[in-house]
């Protein structure tokens, strides 16, 4: 391509109202633009990339088994009620009425309208496992759609799902979805990780999520250092501590904490340490049937948590007593049940279940809230001073935790999920009674996997581990050009340009995508754009090398500069791009 | 792809919905599946040929200096109304509301976007000429949508849209595009015709549709046998009749017609050919400004046609005499006007104006109505009775009739359009205030040019195109798969299992896609789902066959069987795809 024949768009400055450096890069590489909030127009040099990582996805999903399909983006309103999500879902699912005033919705996700698809299709245990995949625009109407196409309301999204009659066949294709997802970013060329991760509101059992790890991430992972395993922070499980629990050493006391509020301010104040505090936070408790439940009296349940650690929340929801999703208790309900506020709150001879975390299970002689406000109790010690109480794992971890794999420690990064795969189990097929003749000719509904590649948000995903204060530094198999071809002064020499000319047939007749800039700029304004569009591998063409028959290549990444000689361009970079 | 993991979805009975053959041949082939009114899944085989297709677009696209963007399917409302669409589309364009409550609507066509952009991104000539497109899934609220993919209201097109300073640069671009359409269709392989085309609401000036030849085809072509012209026939110019108006021989007659309405009762009541027949039809005149117009009176201008030709409604609408689009006048004006109904109206003794296609023109003693209910004039002529009157082509051609380009006679095919080419002119650059920098350091606004191809359109054309009793008949570019491997009782035979892997194998290594049928069926229903569903080639193993090393071949278009060597058929069948 040359760039006489191509719409660069590259931009200098900054632009404003793009916060982070992934959208910076896309705005200023000139690969996307803002049609509306959340929606944009891919130049170029932004289409070029998506059909990479597109096609890289489409090979290795299509090797792993799964078989392309196309669904519409438009979807009848009848599916979504028939799976009850037509109400459950919230704003985010954009619905609207079509000239005929029938009720559609753009697709956000398809597992009801695969469902229904495969519940027509697939009547016998004989047509199964099956597993579809599409890779199809999806539209989200975020609240707030922000980042760019890191979280876009139009998107490109491959989805699978697959269908089975056993959770032994189930399990199969989602390792082999799991290997298929690590081939997938293999070749990207990104540093990713699969972890363990929450099956969240679209239920199932299993799941893990797949993040590239980037500082800028804005979800944190914890690692073992001495393992494979891998989880997101929301559940990674924090192990119980070891050993006996000290015995109690201190009667406990009341003393005045007038004006402290935060743990670290009655930490100062008794002069202990944060972790030598007892929080307790208030949910609302999870009823019955809350449609019969009459009574406007809230059950509260007491959640109690070392002073340096947080509570997790999606843990919390997950105890059968806790309402879900939580609710924390207001300062009138507090009131009403203890006379004390927040910051005066603790588990002493209270009328309301205590859930008390492994850890803060394990202290002794600790601080907890008097239940009077400006005052707290000292000394306070399990089993003696609060008799009722069950333990349960509801917090965070923190780095330096022991890893619940049994082996080394946790540490955190940060990570931007671009992968998820789920056991979906029944959930969807129950709902739309999609089900198949059995091997003994009876009716068996089908248990479902389903597995999601975000591939507009791998471009960004890839930017924000991979750039500098230059630009972008694509892996060669998702840059938009592999070379790019920068002569000096060429419109002033017909040497540079024929031997400029020369080598751009040549490698494009190798076979790579070759940018050729044949702009009547000055070299400066050249190389900053090649290092902004982040090209990995570019050639420089001056006379004074040419003497010599050779040319300047540099390497986007490592930046290293070398002379090498024109006859042998084409094998080394072959060999280069090979070795990746 | 072995049937057994794949979804073959092949139905007997012909839906008794599917009005056309294509839409019934794709949903027995398991092409694809309803999800509602005009919006479909494609199943796994509609997707592979779906793909082919946006391929060979692309490339031909591509080869042909278009660069591709990708613009999102959910537009803001306030670039439509910048253009003045929003308001003058009818429900068509699908609009609706975000969860902001703003105005959206989902995309049926890119002009507004693309030209927003161009002026956003191109602000100098030296930029231009510039051509992006895409390929992108289109949303029409067609009022009744049928036929299946070939007028659906999902769909995936290619859009393309040029940008230019002068006539000859747009003129340039469009050949261009010409030429890259012809190649498009040429590969696909597809028997199409290229024909000028009407440019209709979008405006403009030139413009030519792609028609694939098909009995089916909803538009009629006007050919020349003589030379490469071909025209819709709303478009082919009936030329005038050449030589001399026979001089009036007959004296003008009042005739009673009782009871006779049609040109045909006439002119069998009279004893004289339908051509002899002068017909009257009245429409609405265009009015200076329908706006300011407060008088009731409407005025009408009398069209007269031979008794055997047909009113061109697009030819008489683009008359800036004729109100547009066209209206007819209603019984009440008629006889307002006349004093007769619709079946003894004629031009002669009339106070309004009076247009006269070229063929009725070169009448002489013709038959006209006599604005007398039952009565008819003989003898008329023109210039003796009819004094004031213009001649203008305002009739559709037919058959037989002389081509425009002056060399041969006209014929009349059938054809179902798959592409569209427009000199758009400055419809739309205008309204959005699209300009660059000329050479001159002047702002000047750019002229454009569009061009589209109907990519899921195409595949129901090429159906429409290429079957027979049995099913599809694909052309080798665009089959879902190139080759079939039938293999006869492989589930009760270990060599035929072995022999049809092994060439299974071997075909695929030599790059072709290849779909060997490993269910247990019998012949008869694998060889009816592997002609249903059109692969071009297909090979049978059998025992007998295998004793002399040998398989059977099978042509799907020709129908011609060979028994053919194990070792020669990769290269038998490289030789025979390579011919094509």
């Amino acid at each position: 391509m040359r760039s006489s024949q191509y719409l660069l768009s590259t931009v200098k400055e900054t632009p404003a109202d793009a916060e982070i450096i992934s959208h910076q890069l896309m705005l200023r590489a000139g690969m996307i633009r803002r049609v509306a909030s959340g929606m944009y127009t891919y130049l170029p040099t932004g289409v070029r990339v998506l059909r990479k990582v597109e096609q890289i996805v489409r090979e290795e999903m299509t090797k792993a088994g799964a078989i392309e399909v196309l669904m519409p983006m438009v979807q009848p309103a009848e599916l979504w009620q028939e799976s009850g999500r037509w109400d459950k879902m919230d704003a985010e699912l954009l619905r609207f009425k079509d000239r005929h005033n029938r009720d559609f919705a753009l697709g956000p996700t398809h597992e009801e309208v695969i469902t229904d698809l495969v519940r027509r299709e697939v009547t016998s245990y004989k047509q199964l496992p099956l597993n579809l995949f599409q890779i199809q625009t999806k539209f989200r109407d975020e609240r707030r759609p922000r980042f760019g196409v890191m979280r876009a309301r139009e998107f490109l999204m491959k989805d699978a799902y697959s269908f089975h009659l056993s959770q032994e066949c189930l399990q199969k294709t989602y390792d082999a979805m799991y290997q298929a997802y690590c081939n997938i970013f293999n070749r990207l060329g990104l540093n990713f990780r699969p972890v363990l991760a929450d099956t969240g509101a679209i239920g199932g059992s299993m799941s893990h999520e797949f993040h590239v790890l980037a500082a800028s991430g804005e979800d944190a992972i914890a690692f073992s250092d001495g393992s494979d395993y891998a989880a997101n922070i929301e559940m990674a499980e924090a192990i119980a501590p070891t050993g006996e629990r000290p015995a109690p050493s201190q009667q406990m006391a009341e003393v005045a904490t007038p004006n402290v509020g935060t743990v670290a301010d009655v930490a100062q104040l008794l002069n202990v340490d944060n972790s030598q505090i007892a929080k307790t936070l208030f949910v609302h408790a999870a009823t019955a049937d809350d449609a019969k439940n009459t009574s406007k009296t809230v059950q509260l349940i007491a959640l109690v948590l070392r002073g340096d650690h947080e509570l997790n929340e999606i843990k919390a929801e997950k105890l059968a007593q806790v309402k879900s999703p939580l609710e924390f208790a207001s300062e009138q309900e507090l009131r009403d049940l203890l006379n004390a506020g927040a910051g005066s709150v603790g588990p002493v001879n209270i009328q309301v279940p205590v859930i008390v975390d492994h850890s803060a299970a394990h202290l002794a002689d600790f601080v907890v809230g008097a239940n009077k406000d400006g005052y707290h109790l000292t000394g306070v010690n399990w089993d003696r001073d609060i008799t009722k109480y069950q333990v349960a794992d509801i917090r965070n971890i923190v780095a330096g935790d022991a890893s619940p794999c049994g082996k080394g420690k946790l540490e955190i990064k940060r990570g931007i999920e671009v992968g998820h795969i789920f056991q979906l189990g029944e959930t969807y097929s129950q709902a739309l009674k999609a089900g198949v003749l059995n091997e003994a000719g009876k009716h068996q509904i089908m248990t479902m996997g389903c597995y999601g590649v975000g591939v507009s948000r791998i471009i960004a995903a890839a930017i924000e581990q991979n750039h500098d204060d230059y630009g972008i530094i694509w892996p060669d198999a998702i840059a938009p050009f592999q070379i790019a071809l920068i002569p000096m002064n060429m419109h002033k020499s017909v040497r540079i340009e024929e031997a400029t000319t020369a080598l751009y047939n040549q490698l494009t007749a190798a076979g790579f995508e070759v940018f050729f800039d044949d702009r009547k700029e000055r070299p400066g304004v050249m190389f900053a754009d090649i290092e902004l569009i982040g090209i990995p591998h570019s050639i420089v063409i001056g006379e004074r090398n040419l003497d010599n028959q050779e040319v300047e290549y540099k390497n986007r990444r490592s930046g290293e500069k070398e002379l090498l000689n024109i006859a042998d361009i084409v094998s080394i970079l072959q060999q280069r791009m090979q070795q990746k």
